[in-house]
């Protein structure tokens, strides 16, 4: 997958609560499909599915165990998210720095630190 | 909006790479919805969708001057997201803290660092 693929994947992935709490219910270590379902209400099938958008997007890998299949966290989660909201984030702090010098070229330093 | 909305609806915008261009370009400093589409090759009745998205997340600001829609990012955008995905590196950080514990009480501490 390209990284923009990826991207997407991964933050379509993370748009969705249930998703969001599969991925913390994993940090805790690994679950079946059952493990998961269980405390949730949701029906199998539908909780099949959730795995499976986070297993496309690389944020957890499946195993079939006996007749369960279980789940953990795929390696290094998050990992391309992250890099691109930091990466944005810098380039948000540096709007910010030249907002700032604006207004420090505008009213002095002094004045400002009132 | 509860904070599981707002996620939702952030990570929803940022699953499009047409999105993440906008909040790049607006990193730069504030456009039309016209002068956001020119390069892109897009209609603006689609720029003008990906705008209204982002903009229902809390991310971009749209104000109408004069015949025109400027569009800015909004404060703090990806606080929300940059927050949740922090929150769940620190959970993953310490599933890992508790492997290295696990390999260190299984294979002693100078086996492991040879």
């Amino acid at each position: 997958m390209v990284q923009q693929e990826v991207l997407n994947r991964v933050f379509a992935s993370l748009a969705d609560p249930t998703r969001r709490d599969i991925l913390i219910r994993l940090g805790a270590g690994p679950a079946t499909i059952s493990e998961l379902t269980a405390p949730t209400g949701m029906s199998l099938t539908g909780m099949k599915k959730h795995v499976q958008a986070l297993e496309n997007a690389g944020l957890v890998v499946t195993e079939k165990v006996g007749r369960s299949r279980q789940c953990r966290l795929g390696d290094a989660p998050l990992d391309a998210a992250m890099a691109w909201i930091s990466f944005y984030q810098r380039l948000w702090a540096r709007r910010l720095d030249g907002l700032d010098a604006y207004l420090t070229l505008h009213t002095g330093p002094k004045e400002r630190d009132r």
